[in-house]
């Protein structure tokens, strides 16, 4: 049901109101807002606004986006009722005869929402707690303070990872498990975007409107360097900007209680690395975590390769802890239910609270931001003989600069001016490395307009004394 | 989404309990509920309750249904805190996990609803009103006691017809045009069951969920003879039974302020004859009555026949009533809306409920029930010559014969004792319905399983002395 | 908190809507609404609508009411959106600032729905019930209809009884127990009206809001006879106006789960006979059903003097039925919530639902009305011998004719017509009753304005050969 | 309606969790208010916790309240679906039958809520401004963090200020202002406590119910210096906790957009210094901001003495800026609506918001904390020749310290210690002074127990000289 608007006209200018109390300002958060300098944070809000308006939108490169929409404007002001935003020619495609999808517009001031509470006014105390700590409990009040953490409710929340450049039939599919996840009460989170990122929101709707939940959650997270090029598609009912990229997979994993990967491209191999590694931590052994891998018949072979590039790596135990399910959405349903009911049970037996799972231990490797510098990459640290979490967590840096060099404005210019980078490390890493992402790359997995792709990268497989 | 659920049991048995408070019943209702003699509900309860939970199904004859599950029973008793339904062998597909879902739950309620108020309670008095009027008023009150009549609010119920084993192309365009229309805030009427009538609710539920829309009608108005073969799907949040054929036409045009017509088959072009008819009658005329014909590319064959069939019967200015438009959903939408600001403004300048058209004038042939026989359908008076009205009403007949031996249980017997109907009449009317039919079986749409289908019926022209 | 609001005007014309989805009409029912003749209901709808809007009236009598009113008028007409009402000359008390209180808003339309229902559309089967059953299942029609009957509530509905026209120190008592019944959660039912019929109400009003219970009943039942003189409050938020007397009083005893009785008059006393004569029917001796009667300290005459004439007339068994509190507003609420425990146990173990109480066994006698003229006063058979509920029957309809003669039109007018009603019976009958009517007087419980009441009985007592 | 609970134990203990979702905490939140230490909240939680639980408490003193619940404790814990409160030794009124009474409950956590965020979460940045704008935007940032910035609703919040140990006749006049201006759909807020404080919230109940406003405010805003003496009554549906008086002065003038005095004792009569020192000051010349002294008719009295104590000290123009109404609630609600109408308008066409008044000028000296030390109290500056504003100000100081001296924890043991603050100034200030604080003692207003007054101050008027 993709459906394309047509209007008239590309552009359009108007004044909107938030629908509902969220937001009543200071006339000093109001100046933050509207301040371009450096301090301010006018920049951030304009392009997280404009990428939340350009809903829909096929091109997956925040530069692009950027430019084509080079003269939007968004400007703020107190009224006696209520916040109001001006929009100077926002894409089209957000309106309906001229009136603002609410949807959108709820986007819109979650936006404002999480920019200015990281901006302003976070800056939490928690006495004795190390950095690492401090990181997850940060995650926690913005989560807190975007209403996301619900207490009373079961655990329920399935995270959904996957490619937003998928085919028809896995779009289908990511619909279906979507439907019968719903259809037994399950909520879903994921990353924004089209693709698996949709399909299983737009599923779940529909079973959700079946059994008459009215208050299904579709919980969008996302951050400022990754949703231009992955908007937010209006069904998202709670869109949460976190600052950066760790604490959105963060966000993932302490506040999701399941998670299903469909098929995707390096980025979903680099999220599965994220949260096998943090899994594989002889802290998180005992923490149920369910974990499906699954896609529809046809699409077999993305799961086959990384399953393959996960045994070569991290070896078979790694493996057991994710299930992987072939074009069977029912049976994903079940799985997923059954985890549900483990961590339900785990977390009354440890008092954990059911919405926040503050017990998952996290590696500070896994909150630290990388920077895909190429000298980052290539000095990464790829190598037999580290703990487990270790090397996950390097292999996932390592993907995690791809993603950048394919997609992301800074790295997508880094590329441009210093060719691709140069990864190295010990042979019987770098040979499956290499024939994961090949694969990748013949999937047509990479980008979405993979007619194009140029490889962001060079393997460099070494000798085991040049690594070491 | 077409999503089966394979249990590994066919049966479900289990008692059930209302989620609001609409059932209290009298130890009376009961009774009526539970009499299986002539003058109790127990018979018409049981099959209207099966073909509600039996939903999915792609059986499309009465008589299957009821053979597949000859073993179901319902029972109903009143408990210290309300009503409760036993159900005994239940069809497995209307549970999760041995809970019903709760949109047939509703539904199970509804049916228990209508039933009952047709059945023991309205017996309204209208003084002054002649036959029909009385007809007229019974609809109101069945509508307004099963709570579709919604002061307050401004036209927005758009009725969508069309045949219920369309194709997958066709059913993904309804699905688009449903997605449209809810965008705009408009909310869906259908006559329950799958393709067309499903689709346009799966559209609108998920543009619904993206405005945010929380409570968008999905109206679904049945009745006992259809609903075995047009099961309600779940997403319908308002299933209203009519005791009746007729009854039901006239609450879609009452209650709905305009029409959507997608490709179907005899009983879809029944249908537009229904309404073409009573708009042609000169009380009508000044009336605005949005309706929309319309498929995506591929099907502009069934709406040409049909269009070609009423410019040759009733001549081209009936075709003026209507609007053909080919794959734009948009379009369809943009008609609509435009549609329903007329029929706003009309209602206004005349003082006219928006909930409901009481000014339509439905001349009495179009409200009297038409028993199928053989010998009825031999009687048809189709010439020309005849007001435009009565000759729509004629063809209806002619149409609803043809539906009726093609796919309801007594029709279907009555043609295999007595074979075919034998339908005769003008030549200059015969013959554009023979084309029609024949176009009709040529592009599959009589039957679901259309490799059987025998025809039930015989065209006869005759001159035109014959006749009068 | 008796509030005086000053206008400088008395009379204010204006027109409303209702608030909510309840009503849309007919032109049938508008035209019998409207309707003077007869058959139509303009004049009952005129008179409940006047004492509607008349609230706070301190005014006791109907005829009073009328003819301060005389000029005032209401028309109904129905708009495009829903149905309108006209007002001419209605009491400017309904008023702040030119807007009606939505609270009486909500009455008319209450009246409206009652009146139609009654007058135009009850017709309920129930075969194989006699005129006593078909009665009890009318009344659960009309309540149902009012939307008075909830499942999946635990029985909490107190019924509150007692004098419109109580003293300072009476009227604060009644408002404590009030208060410490919706401190519990429990719901109150009365008769409409000041005095012992608002007390509660507004003390249960406060307590519910400590308790933060937003969906408290209050529930008025009132008839066309009384309502002039006992006008609902605004609190009152579900206001279902019954046919006649008998079935007002039976609406409460299937509906309430509980009763409490504070002083009153006669009218008071008529309602004590009425539940006692039923409980004391033999077909009810297991049934639990709470009463309490209770009053301040200084008010302790009232239920003296009744309870002395219970005794004499009744005998001491059916004191037991009752339970007398002395200014003890915690010990009343604690005896209703312990009895409520009783019923809640009872209806479970016999599968009786919660919210109608069909098992309680009402005599005709106490059904059928009774119309107060003097030769049924003179025929009332008042002796020892009948069963206790027969004679509770007959003591009641003794004392309905004193309430009638007291304040009721067609009573007072009889007796201006032809003086006082003569009741006579058994020596050992009459004289509790002179002394019982005589005490009232005494303690000025017999009309609003004391000081000029002229009673409107005479007692006879009569050797027993005289009455047999 | 001071209802009287009686319950066999004084002290009830038992563990409680939030109604609604507002709770989740990290733990180092829960340790915060574990903390006993000094930098801990712990104290503070419980002082203010066990002041939320003794509502209805006739003490006025904070110690007599530490006193008497010695052995009362909190302990916080998360458990796995919230917060869980447990409760040792708490006072038994605010128990029914073993349950807390649910506006209590919410109380609990809303204390929990605003210490936190003060002690834990506070620290907002608001570049450019200085100490007084910050201190305004804490104010800001404290109410909306507590939900009480309501955007999109028309100024409607009135405030009452008066005493909270009045008599019965002051008490039921409150009521009844609270009545009429309920009537209107205006709402509430108040300082917390018994007496002015909880008779108009208690009048608006009943008048929103009669108006269906479900969404009444009843806003006690309070501090805990305070909070023991005036506990909240659990009507009050938005309790605050501002972090001390002057704090919580703001948030009552710019939150609430009028204000109505009850008669009430030195601390009434500070606070109309309050507000009249700062529209006072030519800053707020312009600025509607209604204000109305009112009692019923035999306590002229207090309004008499106060109003020529302002006229004499800060002159006839001072005078100007309230209206003093006397017994006639329905005026002051009209004069109230009349000025809330005034302050929309001027909000309007100024763009100020309506839902805090960023407009008005509040000086330094109103935000500063006064510390009632002798030494402070003896070094006030009370003489004629300054400005309005500051005299205001200055005067307020001073009967701030008394008030301190009469019933704060700290006050009265600095006055048992050093014995009675020394107040010095100009005779034309000292003398009116000293007129209106022995006019307080006479008319019982200094303290609950006002036989045992002992004043806690000694006037010394002085020459010119003296003191400039």
């Amino acid at each position: 049901m993709e459906v394309a608007i047509m209007m008239t006209e590309q552009f359009v200018s108007t004044s909107i109101t938030p629908i509902d109390s969220l937001n009543t300002l200071s006339p000093y958060e109001v100046n933050k807002l509207q301040d371009a300098s450096q301090g301010g944070l006018y920049k951030l809000f304009r392009q997280c606004s404009l990428a939340v308006l350009n809903t829909g939108s096929e091109l997956d490169s925040t530069k692009q986006v950027l430019d084509k929409f080079s003269r939007f404007d968004i400007r703020i002001s107190q009224k006696h009722r209520s916040v109001q935003l001006e929009l100077v020619n926002a894409p089209a495609t957000a309106f309906v005869n001229g009136e603002i999808i609410t949807g959108i517009r709820e986007h819109l001031f979650s936006v404002l929402r999480d920019l200015l509470y990281v901006g302003t006014e976070l800056d939490v105390c928690c006495p004795g707690a190390n950095e690492s700590e401090a990181t997850t409990n940060m995650v926690f009040h913005i989560l807190r303070h975007a209403d996301a953490i619900r207490p009373h409710v079961k655990p329920d929340l399935v995270v959904c990872w996957g490619g937003h450049s998928i085919n028809r039939v896995e779009y289908d599919y990511t619909k279906k498990v979507g439907y019968e996840m719903g259809l037994r009460g399950l909520n879903i989170c994921t990353g924004c975007g089209p693709g698996a990122m949709k399909g299983p929101m737009k599923g779940a709707t529909i079973s959700h409107a079946k059994q008459r939940i009215k208050d299904g959650r579709y919980v969008g997270i996302s951050e400022p360097g990754i949703i231009a090029a992955e908007s937010p598609n209006p069904i998202v009912n709670e869109l949460i900007i976190m600052p950066d990229i760790e604490k959105r997979l963060e966000a993932f994993v302490r506040l999701g209680h399941g998670i299903v990967v469909f098929p995707g491209g390096a980025g979903t191999a680099e999220e599965i690395l994220y949260i096998l590694g943090i899994l594989l931590h002889e802290k998180n052994h005992n923490l149920p975590f369910p974990l499906v891998l699954t896609g529809p018949a046809g699409s077999e072979a993305y799961f086959e390769t990384v399953d393959k590039f996960i045994r070569a790596t991290l070896g078979d135990a790694a493996a057991e802890r994710y299930q992987i399910v072939v074009d069977d959405p029912h049976e994903v349903a079940e799985v997923m239910r059954d985890g549900l009911e483990q961590v339900t049970r785990y977390r009354k037996a440890t008092s954990e609270s059911f919405h926040y799972n503050w017990q998952l231990y996290i590696p500070e490797a896994f909150q630290q931001p990388f920077e895909p510098t190429h000298e980052n990459m290539a000095s990464l640290n790829l190598v037999h003989g580290l703990p487990d979490f270790e090397l996950a967590a390097n292999l996932r840096q390592a993907l995690s600069g791809i993603v950048a060099g394919n997609v992301k404005e800074p790295g997508v210019r880094a590329i441009e001016e210093h060719g691709p980078f140069e990864i190295s490390g010990e042979t019987s890493i770098m040979e499956p490395m290499d024939q994961l992402l090949a694969s990748f790359v013949e999937q047509r997995r990479m980008k979405i307009n993979y007619q194009e792709y140029q490889p962001c990268y060079k393997i460099k497989p070494a000798a085991l004394e040049e690594v070491s």
